[in-house]
């Protein structure tokens, strides 16, 4: 039996002492590294197991065997296996000549995770490939081969590393047989061209745009010591990176005072709405699965931000088992915020088709905003001419773009001027017209209600449901209230996958906007540490919340699930314009005013009007 | 009898022949002048009346005694005589002696507008004055009196010129009876200086704060020519400004194909929802009772926007019924949008304590973006010491910021490739787990509805409401759906006062976030054309809905409202960290395509790396 070892060099790992007096005590833990490997032996399933190492003391502090209803999760190096199991495969070659692709085009597979897997198949750790064909007539490998997709899915056994099934996919449309309608030959004569590289497409680029250049000439207002300490503007934290959640924040305090132990990115699901098999395994953990870390870009000045950029690296586990660097994986930068400012951490992942844009934001009022943006390319099916769909849009001839959601999860772990914190939420409801409180009709009142035990809780615009997170020993002076910090849920649809269902099952956190848990150490996951080809969310925060646990002054993690139904539309093709989520945790009654207050008055002295040449200057009146 | 003309040039008054056939034929429509004033005589009340002046012709071609129920909308120049009259008024001095202000403080009197009238009081003319003192011992005009209020209320009657009613305020708290509870000797003792001018504040300002400047070296891509026609990124809009709107847009096209008539900005309110008389008056419809454009700020370089700046001028009308020039109300600027650009048309106005930001954004991906932002200072009054109140939130000692709602509503007149067009809403609904059209639990339709009479409609984000504007007539050539634009209202709270009050009889239109109503001439304004001390919203969507008109098809109109529910914190003192409100409008399937595809991939050339002795360049691992 070997032992096969992949060290995957995760953050601290935490444990409650820890957790307490960190920060108390200002006293540096030992180094410890988290170790994940197979136990792998030739006639045998591979067996899963983790050690966490204290490097300081080189040794073991902790083994884990994971249990054989989970699988790992995947590593890229899997994803190039399926390639190369796919051009060993003659079944799934010989499938491709049927197709007589045109000249000059050439195949590619794109690795997905295979979603949740069959019951009775739980030992099996199957990998699905997407598969497109690229006109190479041009030579350019940044052709677009999402335009000409293939009805077929190879499927591998990751174990065999073999193909071991292939499905043909649907490719009709409305009024259309569900199963067995597909088509296998000259599929891609009806599809179009559809480059994504301006250079590249028909009739160039347009030529009358001007540069918008960001000039700091006395250099940013923040500073980086310590290797991962910012402070810019009284806020100081740290940032770090791990493979699963990429940027992480962590103890962030305004002017000293602690108002966030750690936030994160916990986890995404991406659930597709075809009906037709075997499109249901169309749904990602982008967190869970893979790891957002790992699919991180390596950023570059000039390309994401703009201004004087501070680029972080992280490291990551390569195929051997040794640590790699990931050289700018995160970007940190000012921005100018229309009226205050705001500093930017900012990494961008790309996931097979998508591509996201994450990004912590502070401002100089005190608030901290968690924004993500979703851009790239739509995930297409080939529907046949003339056809559309119930599943999706025809956003180009032969493309169907299928209908899914993007559900996201952040995890907030507050220390609201100290680590027990209490989480209230309060809304605002008209009062009936009446002589003692409401004499004149336009009254309202304030309704606050106390979240006691860890649960599940969702939005409520229209009632203007606010979440408080409050230290509740903590009172501001002016109004008496308990201090703290504030925030609306983003009231975004919920998993639509029908209740019990694989879809559902798997992503139990997207029932709910708000969920309210105790601390535990290692919780730090939505869907649980394994979403991969999971058939029920595990230890996830539908668990934690079941607990029932005392979150009433108590060391409490908020999580935030928040997401959009995205039914493509034809401007969606073949880049989506970006679309943009943002959650705002705003300071309410933690300060004594305003903390912007302070902020000097300055005129920008930059800014200058429009020649005369351009523009009339003249008076206009209509 | 006298005539007193108070010619107020407001934008074209279009007639449904010109509304048709402006955009057909670029025939330039006659111009014309509304005229609005008042014929008054020693011995009876003011009549109200508007006529229309052909200018071209000079011949009047409409002319309306406007009913008695109704007030014009005041003019600033009344707000120097409720001012006037209270410095004349013995009982309202009297009344301020009583305070015994401070050594070196100053009466400040803030007109408001009366709110709702009581019934039988139509006739009447009123305006109040808020009251403060102002701490002159520095000299200093921007000291901030919002700290002092005095709890005071004198009513003028603006016929009159004369203070006929004071108001003595409640001061007290939870508990506290609310009518009587007042207080007049040294009701300032427990106020506290709160400068808002950072240069003034103790402590003084941060000193850490480096510049971030905008520079467009080769000059800005927009382009205005013809006085008010700009061009920008294959966009084209007219901008113009009237006294009551503020900054319109008109004709907007992308590539030359029409997408909006016209945009506005056509109404706010904010009802306070202190139960104390006479609070319930505080609700003031900041477009219908004085005019933002009236309001507008003259914007100047280097403070309200970054970069190369077009700015434009408004025309409004002085106290002698002049015309007069109004510098720099718009400003015109483009701005990096993170992915993609986008074209900013913007103006600020200040209301008494509150400013309002209101933006257009057009950007590269055919987006036409709203945006409001609030900030200011909240409407405060007086409280006594230690005392907490159900009506707002003690935001600094002897302060009371009052709870409140801002409604806002957004006119939209949509010409999407023509002026016929129907709006439908699209939601996405889960499906029963079943075998016939679910098989594997994951699909999920989409339930389109047709709005096809005018009426009011709402938000209703959980099952992802979309609504579209489209035109029947026209489909996009891959998805076979009419070409359109859609948008999602914000799901926010809509207006809380009792139904059948005063102040929610006076703003019927916050009662919905959507109303699509049939277009006809003069209707511009969603709460009526007259809202000063208005006891019914009268011709506003409310009752342009009511008509049943059929609006599929047809030249049709959408008004969006929105808004916040502010109940302050205490961070809003002594100026508000602004709010940002976005209604967002994206082509859906108008496109053949992503219309920013052909945006060059250029580098940005200004972006540098932070300089090492600021930032530590080492690798970090955490």
């Amino acid at each position: 039996m070997k032992l096969h070892v992949v060290p995957n060099i995760t953050e601290l790992v935490s444990s409650s002492l820890l957790h307490q007096n960190i920060l108390r005590f200002h006293r540096q833990p030992h180094r410890l590294a988290k170790c994940q490997y197979d136990i792998i032996g030739s006639d045998k399933i591979p067996e899963y197991q983790e050690s966490v190492i204290d490097v300081d003391l080189r040794k073991k502090v902790r083994h884990e065997v994971i249990g054989k209803d989970t699988q790992a999760c995947l590593t890229l190096w899997e994803f190039q296996t399926l390639v190369e199991a796919c051009n060993k495969s003659k079944g799934f070659q010989d499938a491709i000549l049927e197709f007589k692709l045109p000249e000059g085009f050439e195949l590619v597979v794109e690795p997905w995770p295979y979603g949740g897997l069959d019951v009775g198949a739980e030992n099996q750790r199957y990998f699905q490939g997407l598969c497109f064909a690229q006109d190479m007539n041009n030579k350019n490998a940044d052709s677009n081969f999402y335009a000409y997709p293939l009805p077929i899915i190879p499927v591998m056994d990751a174990h065999k590393k073999e193909i071991v099934r292939i499905d043909r996919l649907a490719t009709g449309g409305k009024g259309d047989s569900m199963t067995g309608q597909t088509h296998s030959e000259r599929v891609l004569d009806h599809c179009q061209s559809a480059e994504y590289v301006p250079e590249m497409i028909a009739g160039g680029t347009r030529k009358d745009v001007k540069p918008i250049n960001i000039t700091q000439t006395e250099g940013p207002s923040f500073k980086v010591t310590d290797e991962s300490l910012v402070e810019w503007q009284k806020w100081s934290f740290r940032v770090s990176f791990n493979p699963r959640e990429g940027a992480v924040l962590h103890d962030v305090r305004y002017d000293g005072r602690s108002v966030l132990y750690r936030m994160s990115i916990s986890e995404m699901t991406v659930p597709y709405g075809d009906a037709r098999a075997p499109f249901h395994r169309k749904q990602a953990f982008d967190f869970g699965d893979g790891g957002a870390g790992n699919c991180a870009n390596n950023l570059s000045l000039g390309c994401d931000c703009l201004g004087v950029i501070k680029y972080f690296n992280g490291v990551i586990v390569g195929s051997d088992g040794q640590p790699k660097v990931h050289p700018n994986v995160i970007c940190l930068h000012e921005q100018d915020n229309g009226i205050g400012w705001k500093l930017v951490v900012q990494f961008i992942i790309t996931l097979a088709n998508y591509e996201y844009v994450f990004a912590y934001k502070l401002d100089t009022a005190g608030g901290i905003t968690l924004e993500v943006r979703a851009t790239g390319i739509v995930s297409v099916v080939n529907i046949y001419p003339g056809k559309t769909s119930d599943h999706g849009n025809v956003v180009s001839s032969g493309v169907l773009a299928q209908n899914h959601q993007h559900i996201f999860a952040a995890r907030v772990d507050p220390a609201i001027d100290g680590h027990n914190n209490t989480v209230i939420y309060e809304e605002s409801h008209g009062v009936p017209h009446n002589k003692k409180t409401n004499p004149n009709g336009n009254f309202y009142e304030i309704r606050k209600t106390t979240v006691n035990e860890s649960s599940g809780l969702d939005a409520n615009p229209i009632d203007h449901r606010v979440f408080k997170i409050v230290n509740p020993s903590k009172k501001n002076s002016h109004s008496g209230n308990p201090i703290g910090y504030k925030f609306s849920p983003l009231p975004t649809q919920k998993l639509l996958a029908a209740p019990g269902t694989l879809q559902a099952q798997r992503a139990l956190f997207a029932n709910h906007h708000v969920w309210v848990t105790k601390y535990q150490d290692d919780e730090l996951y939505a869907a649980g540490r394994f979403t991969l080809q999971s058939q029920l969310e595990q230890g996830g925060v539908h668990d934690m919340a079941a607990r029932k646990d005392n979150v009433e002054d108590e060391d409490l993690v908020l999580w935030n699930v928040f997401g959009l139904t995205h039914n493509p539309r034809v401007e969606d093709w073949p880049v989506m314009p970006v679309e943009i989520y943002q959650v705002q945790f705003k300071p309410s009654d933690f300060f004594e005013r305003n903390p912007a207050i302070d902020f000097p008055s300055t005129k920008n002295q930059a800014s200058v009007l429009v020649q005369n040449d351009c523009c009339s200057e003249k008076l206009y009146t209509s």
